[in-house]
């Protein structure tokens, strides 16, 4: 019985959610109410205040649990590197299914949200950077520092590796699609920021370095 | 005469422009109305109407003459690289003062506000992202194609590399200082970010690169 209650508290807990992240994004935060997510998810306006106490508690807990499915997807990801002989198809696998995850229109959406208000509610911002970015970096610079014990890449400082590999990859298209609101890339044009994010780091990161790399055509009839 | 009337005009358009930069700060796009502007600037409404058609106009303007400015920087700087023997004492002045120049909390609170209006003015964003970023990453890929031809980088792709240098730069900083509102990075803490891109830049597009790096004794121990 107790489990029963528990599931069906979480379920209108989830659905409550739900309903707001849909106003949030559709309305902006000032333009949602609290009466907006009743009516919404169809439940009374006590209801809502039973599971958050107010409308900044419900923006925090939907940008945590955002970050939070972040972060399980990078540790998913990560641990499927160990056994792997090179750390080429892993990284590759990350930098496609990390790039994926984060142009969801609706991720880029609440991103904005967070950053539109994070002079009004700075605690939501650095919970988004602390519990999100942070977290995922501190997963992948483990997982840096663990292809480098097995010599799969050569990391003196596996946070920042992991830094330089997340900016190589994301800087770009996160941001275009950010201030453009173009959310609409091709998988094409995300395939071609993963395989260049990957090369650029494995040729700083990666174990052995040609002494130097054939000059392309075009720079060779310059010379 | 003419002269001496146009420069008038200049000033007061500036003057309107940097009025509403500061409300728009203050009070966000929506608290600001161009009754405001025109108070705050201490001229009449139908003034403001005469420099600018409407807000949206206003704050277009207020974006199109910050991205011009960080351009701008972008060139002095990349123009200074062309006579240098070496690619890093250059890129190391580019990336602190670029570094420094974006992570000024005026700077930081207008990118902040063109993002919370990238839905409903996208136009706006549009300016930003394509005025600004892909301006200064032409200038930086120019550059980069010189220092490719002088032999003092290996670059196939110099756009690419471009993205790649701002993206090492200032994916983690900005980010930060975006989210957590945080806007007090310490010059010490902007230097090891400038020299941290720098370095790891320089071992993927450098002109030699070792064929191992040394193994510091952390990990020797380990093996």
């Amino acid at each position: 019985m107790e489990t029963g209650t528990e599931s069906r508290s979480e379920r209108k807990r989830k659905a409550l959610m739900l309903a707001a992240t849909e106003l949030f994004l559709e309305k902006g935060y000032d333009g949602t109410s609290m009466d907006d997510v009743a009516s919404r998810a169809a439940v009374s306006k006590p209801t809502v205040y039973k599971y958050f106490s107010d409308k900044e508690r419900l923006f925090a807990e939907i940008v945590l649990a955002s970050t939070s499915s972040m972060v399980g997807l990078v540790n998913v990801i990560s641990e499927t590197m160990g056994g792997q002989p090179a750390a080429e198809p892993g990284l590759l696998r990350l930098a496609r299914q990390f790039l994926t995850a984060l142009m969801q229109p609706r991720v880029l959406q609440l991103r904005r949200l967070v950053l539109a208000n994070a002079d009004r509610f700075p605690a939501v911002g650095r919970s988004w950077f602390e519990q999100g970015f942070e977290r995922a970096l501190a997963t992948l610079a483990t997982t840096f520092q663990e292809l480098a014990d097995r010599k799969l890449l050569q990391v003196d400082d596996p946070l920042l590796a992991a830094n330089h590999f997340v900016g190589l990859l994301l800087w770009i298209p996160i941001n275009k699609a950010m201030f453009t609101g173009d959310h609409r890339s091709s998988p094409e044009e995300l395939e071609r920021f993963a395989v260049a994010a990957v090369r650029a780091f494995l040729s700083g990161y990666g174990p052995t370095k040609p002494v130097a790399r054939p000059i392309p055509a075009t720079q060779r009839r310059k010379r």
